[in-house]
């Protein structure tokens, strides 16, 4: 575990590559060796460095990467030369829900079963059809609509198709006995930590997916199903995501991909029943809702 | 005030007409007397009752009540017999932005401010569209997307372009010196609180509404506009929208339509700027998000 001791600034300066890696495995083993995740949203970001760490750190694993577009997913492309049939690349656009239908099938197909689901997608800005609103007066109602249908309906299709599969591998006895699903809020999303204001589409579509997420752990608890949903906050991380929003963060608080996957994988391998339906940064802090 | 002390059993018991025009009246001297207040979602339920306390209890004041098929509001059509040119009903839906944007504009040359605009439009069922989910199984895109709009997306436009109308009422120089958005929420959209699971849409757009309200709530302090937001839970109350849960309802529970909005009416005229961006219930209670 020394390795979570280590500042993100040491693992972001740590050399890539096999040390990286012998670095990364020293904090791992984790308690579903062996099992079957899948990460929604891999094609780049934070999901794309969801899907690294877990082939590196569960070695015996499957990891299912899905995708908007497998045919340009150049990155995912190169880990699949290097971890073969242990990664499985299937296309998933959250807002086409036979495409999410007909991934659950293959799944179920394949593997029969999930032992961690991570929806890593998300969206905050795209040119010409998404602006993180500045004021009232430029909210739109396409922004509000788009923003709600990827961050917050999207994930929770998701969840509700590979539901049968997570309960299997729930159940199944590894060293944890519930799968986890892994939400990807932002605390922005906040409603309660709000001071700032502004980002009306995305705090909005982060509160409703916070309230989704809260409401099927309530079903999860309430039907004793092995199944565990976490809401989790990165931090501000190094993507293309928050690029155009970087030159306002404070010194050292912009993570690597590497130092929050990291953080957020070492919640998820401990996560305990009693953490279903709770909102958590990096730092395994709670965030109010 | 004494009419605050009766329980709403004696209150719901009052006997109609004058009598409870009187007993109203007893409590009330809007602070905003003379006033223009619009409510939005007046058809029937609490918003109509809304419409009704305002013409009673603010005697010189001027109310616009809004509603996606005037021809066809029976009950704002007798009232419109009643109290004339007091009452001014236009057709506003939300899921069309220009009729929201004609509200504003027919507003603007008719009255030129607003001192209360409530929005008491919602939606939970409506048959053969949209139903409250029982569970994750159940939950379809579109009844995510369709209460999204009309509970979350729609109040929030009604809200952008009445803005400039409720910068001019509030430092207008009625009594209070702001003037108040009450936007109709429910203790179901409350994630905190949220321990039965179940209705995924209406818990998530009402969380949604929640954020929304309070993104709002903030801009208005750091430009200093006299207007403050508030987020209100009637109590479960006896409308249409309540009527297909009414025997889950324990004894007492059941406010009539005249008590809640008599309750809410009175958090309003009291509402001061530090109620800005908070929750309240029909008593008074804040509601954790
Ligand atoms: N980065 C941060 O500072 C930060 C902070 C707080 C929270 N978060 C959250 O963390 C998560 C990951 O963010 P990130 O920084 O990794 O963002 P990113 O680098 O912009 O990646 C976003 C991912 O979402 C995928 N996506 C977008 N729309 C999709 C759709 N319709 N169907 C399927 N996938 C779709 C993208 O796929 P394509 O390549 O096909 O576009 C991409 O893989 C998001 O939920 C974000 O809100 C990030
Ligand atoms: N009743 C309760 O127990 C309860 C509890 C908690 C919260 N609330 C909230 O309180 C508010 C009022 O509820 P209620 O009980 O009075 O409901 P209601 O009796 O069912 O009335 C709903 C109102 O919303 C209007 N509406 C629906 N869709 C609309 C649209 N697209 N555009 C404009 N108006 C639209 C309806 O107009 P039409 O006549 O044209 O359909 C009607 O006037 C809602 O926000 C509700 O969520 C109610």
């Amino acid at each position: 575990m020394k390795l979570l001791l280590l500042n993100h600034r040491s693992f972001m300066a740590a050399p890539l590559g096999s040390v990286r890696r012998a670095l990364l495995s020293t904090c791992s083993a984790v308690k579903w060796e062996g099992g079957v995740s899948m990460v929604q949203g891999a094609s780049r970001g934070i999901g794309l460095e969801f899907v690294k760490q877990l082939l590196e750190k569960n070695e015996k694993g499957h990891v299912i990467a899905t995708c908007r577009n497998p045919d340009g997913a150049t990155a995912l492309l190169d880990l699949k030369n290097e971890f073969a049939e242990r990664l499985n690349i299937l296309q998933l656009d959250l807002t086409i829900e036979s495409t999410i239908e007909a991934s659950a099938n293959s799944i179920r197909e394949r593997y029969g079963s999930l032992n961690l689901l991570i929806n890593a997608s998300g969206i905050l800005s795209i040119p010409n059809i998404l602006q993180p609103e500045t004021t009232l007066s430029k909210v739109q109602k396409s922004s509000l609509l788009l923003a709600y249908e990827v961050n917050a309906v999207g994930p929770i299709l998701v969840i509700k198709h590979m539901w049968p599969l997570l309960t299997a591998g729930g159940g199944s006895g590894t060293e944890r006995d519930v799968a986890v699903v892994a939400n990807l809020s932002a605390r922005v999303g906040s409603i309660g930590d709000n001071r700032l204001g502004g980002w009306h589409s995305y705090r909005s579509s982060k509160a409703a997916l916070n309230q989704l997420t809260k409401t099927i752990s309530v079903e999860f608890v309430r039907k004793k199903d092995p199944v565990i949903c976490l809401l989790l906050h990165p931090g501000t991380v190094d993507t293309d995501l928050s690029r155009p929003f970087q030159r306002n963060v404070p010194e050292g608080k912009l993570f690597t991909k590497e130092f929050s996957v990291n953080k957020l994988l070492s919640i998820i391998n401990n996560a305990k029943s009693h953490d279903n339906g709770k909102f958590f940064a990096w730092d395994g802090q709670e965030i109010p809702w």
